[in-house]
């Protein structure tokens, strides 16, 4: 209840702070004998990596993960795997004169009115490091899920800051550190220079998918599928908005076009994202999320210190000028989470047996 | 893990069918010595009853709410409150003609997938008519945060479809049948007689808030205050979109505009929409939701039957051109229970103690 | 987290009073698909009804259960299932006198301690009415287990307060109020009415098994499968032991005798009671509880007031002399429950498939 | 839902198996600002050590405990506690010559039917080594616990095998190997010496108490207080029954007996064991668990081999002749999860406020 395990069936728990001695997850409920190494892990740990081009935190660190539990002989047992990420690149000390201020739009305030306590290494458990253990946990259930039913996850960045990122294909996206569809970077580029010579930041929107969905996944009234995504996005540092399918661009339509028609072949169209009612259609999930700019920059900022004075705060440090870079890889993890656990749920109340229908139109 | 219950502290379990004989829910976990009657709950169920203007289904219900449990002589005594709303018009027949068909936009196909069940009774579990029990356990919730903190809560309409509803006062919300907050309702007349007349629907956005929210509610990392309002927001029937403050407008926004500057006096904007780090700052909720066309339209639609073959479909029945008409109290009502929950949590961990801080610049 | 759900995904959901207008519970997460209907459920109501010999309490309530959702054209859908009794039988007035008065024995004091309100209309919510709608869940879930694994679960008095009780047959137990597998039950009645003439009452012991149990239920390391029978027989009013298998027994045996030897035909013996390591090996599960002697009785008691001055108190009423004796199938009912949520919480993790080893030695 | 995290609100989640890297657990829920050093924890670990007696396993395990997160400064933050404690002694070749059999009273059988996997170090995952973290998890708890309500907890061995041990005095419970009672210890170091001799072990019987008790605690109707001491203690290794205050003896007991008369002063008897209703009453709880004798023994057993043909045990290596000795730690540890769980779990839900009633009778 104190908030720290997202899911259920496939729980993981996630401890430890920015500047602690290690960050790490547990993961209780993956199904037993899945081939399961380090290197599974590591692949979709390097990908959100810091410290990987000049547009993200220069933090370096290697984030190399040891499985301390939960698989034996390379294969999973069906008990909980322990997932420990050392910290290596403590520099707390760049964090000291922030000690007694509030910085505007991070969780200083909140998190010292809430808890009494105040840590103020890195943001301590308020920091994106901690997405490092949902990364890992979520290249778990990537591995489960695309060998049970071939279902697979991608997202790239669709706009940052005012730049609209068009789609040209995903084979580009692995090529640039944007995560970004597009074969030539270099307007992303200018434009993350520009902001970061004038001390700003910006916020981005990023788009995830699941392709080769199972049909039938999501529980109804309220542990709905896009209802659980949403909750997962949301909670992604920095999301301050999420949509499925049409999104807010739903409001203009109208009914005669929202609803996606089916045909023999399957659905003619995806307004709806691969969910209705709470459930999965079997097309593709479609998300996409907004997340604000980074809150740390060198701008100064009108503030109050530890006594209610006014203050003006700076951040100095290692800080992506724009935090949305680096979600991608994030926000598939988590949506692949949020699958996983739904994937187990159904299986709990209605069997591994394949539903009649679903043979009918090929979308499963 | 079915999915029917809403929260954990405060838990409401969700029960009954469009066209069963009742629906309600069961709310355990309310604090003892509340006093509550029949009558408190009943308010926001009138607020949300349908056929009370012609824009929203003709349903006849009087949705009059029983108190089975949990309350003696008057006060809550810290046992379970059912509530439970008699389904009194069930004109099923309405429906006959569709029982072969998946409509599209409609939780027919994915229901029939899932559960290898189709009850065709008005959408059966699917029914927006489900909404009814939330709102019911949210005036519960409501009636505590007010008596407890103050908090309050209230919503409105901002958009229905192309047409933007600008923000007048608050005191004409309930003035009108769209719950908007403005004086002069006529242009949304307008265009309501026009989409039913063209036997079509339209989206609405939704704005929900609260104020005199209490500071430190929200549990990182994972169960964050935005977090779940997100959940529960985009379990509501037909949203397919969430924002918490800037939401998608932070995008766009620098760091230095987005990141809400403090004073000794409070915070100088809202952009973070009252949750920093998932946790409530003491500021506004301010929570903004998309919601899709209403799906059952007159306008023939393209989809398959049962056997998989190729067959046009019409929704007749009673339905609301706009399902986002009605949706405000529903999406007050989820918000003051993800409070309540959020409430309870910080209590257990944190006890009734006020935070030592709270009180430096008046925002709690 | 305030305690009336049993189960997580078969998950019961408890509500009532013992003297409010009706008491039930929700079923959220029982398979779709099965044929269900009240009879299936009254005939284990029927059992445990009180008012059928007058060894038990003579409340004269008919019990009858009404499905209020989840059930369609006579088969479940996979949503909630509401089950309603109604009170009709609720002579509060019997309760005045003890209304300033803490009953030695009951949970008077440590209600008013716990909520400061006391319902004192038949003991409120701390009756063991409200296991009516615990055994109206079990038959659901006996229904479900017995077609799907051919389960079954059975009980019978063992000892009521010196007098022991052998076992003869399963086959007397229907056929005496006691639920007791002897032919004769001349010495039980001969017994009970000695403590109805001197106003006192006393436990019992009562022995239940499951049969045809599947193998690999119970999830090591804490929701192990005899953890959560313990549970759930603690748990059942006026419980105050728990056994498994040779349970004390086993404290002054030896490991050479105690550890259950195999053979290719399967185990030789069951110390263990059907549990190893927390999971279930197919044999019979075979658990026993102690029952405390009613409280309720009419030798005066030594206690306070509300005032917290000495007193005397009688309980008048209708009063089983030994609550033990109705106890029988709301254990069964229990133990349902519990191996229903294992059978749930397995296949979620490992699935419907057989594991290879379970042919091996014919226990599953 | 897999079945290792205890608690709700205050959350151990156990990782590791007997002979991988490390073993540990993950705390959350924690209330934040409690002074919390590794000595506070270790001293804990030290009392259920193995290797402090001849009696004992002779594995030389150090079992430090490191914290990796949620203490800053001296002081928990609210954050997830991380307890990890290295396996140094995995002297897994002893282990090699049973991989191919079942042995007797052990959960080989259970863990393979159910997993498809078998882990044959050491128990692997079945290891009371597993109840390590358990006990480091429960000093936090009882550190809590004492500083805010003043409640502690004590254990002691009442019986082994056939010899009943008398109550002395606490005190000499931390001065001999047993937990015992007395001050004289020569009559069980000749009976283990036998027992040890003959090849063979012997069964326990332990009792457990909480003395400070808060009132209020406990959430009928199913999470009772009891109920969940009977939770945690059934699913200690090797327990086979558990007891709430009179236990079993209540089978033989009058009405007139059992139930604990009140006077000005408090309760006259404690036949209750603490808990009334399933809500503590602020007497001592006393609960009195039955463990069954070590499985592992030189005794040959009878037995089948993967192949499912006959075939005979030994169990080698470093075994306990009775599992029972080292168990009162590890009771005291789960009594203490259980209570600090309620504890929580009652603020939630009532606040911290003491109840009008508490004071009347001194008992809490």
């Amino acid at each position: 209840m104190s908030g720290n395990t997202l899911g259920t069936l496939f729980a993981v728990t996630n401890f430890g702070e920015s500047h602690g001695p290690a960050i790490g997850c547990v993961i209780d409920g993956c199904p037993p004998g899945m081939a399961l190494s380090e290197a599974d892990i590591q692949v979709e740990l390097d990908r959100r990596r810091p410290g990987t081009s000049k547009y993200v935190t220069q933090r370096n660190e290697p984030d190399v993960v040891e499985i301390l539990s939960g698989v034996y002989e390379g294969k999973t047992t069906g008990t909980p795997i322990c997932l420990l990420i050392k910290n290596t690149d403590q520099r707390s000390k760049d964090y000291g004169d922030i000690l007694n201020t509030f910085r505007p739009g991070h969780a200083d305030y909140s998190y010292l009115q809430k808890y009494g306590i105040r840590d103020p290494r890195g943001g301590g458990r308020a920091s994106a490091r901690l997405t490092a253990p949902t990364v890992a946990a979520g290249a778990v259930a990537r591995k489960w899920l695309k060998e049970k039913f071939g279902t697979t996850f991608r997202g790239c960045m669709t706009q940052v800051g005012d730049l609209a990122v068009g789609f040209e294909s995903w084979e580009h996206v692995p090529n640039n550190p944007f995560f970004a569809p597009v074969a030539d970077v270099s307007a992303l580029e200018a434009y993350m220079d520009e902001l970061r010579k004038g001390g700003d930041s910006c916020g981005a929107r990023i788009r995830v998918t699941a392709s080769g969905m199972p049909v039938g996944l999501g529980e109804p009234l309220f542990d709905k599928l896009d209802a659980d995504i949403a909750f997962a996005m949301m909670g992604l540092n920095a999301v301050k908005g999420v949509e499925i399918g049409a999104g807010f661009a739903s409001v203009t339509q109208r009914g005669s076009t929202h609803g996606d028609s089916l045909s023999p072949e399957g659905f003619k169209s995806n307004n709806a994202g691969g969910v209705l009612g709470g459930i999965s259609t079997g097309q593709d999930l479609e998300v996409s999320i907004a997340i604000k700019p980074t809150s740390s920059i060198l701008t100064p900022r009108e503030s109050i210190d530890m006594a209610g004075q006014p203050t003006s705060v700076i951040t100095k440090g290692r800080h992506d000028p724009c935090v949305g870079i680096r979600a991608t890889p994030i926000a598939e993890a988590l949506l692949a989470l949020v699958v996983m656990e739904h994937a187990l749920r159904h299986r709990a109340q209605c069997g591994d047996v394949v539903s009649p229908m679903r043979a009918i139109n090929g979308s499963a």
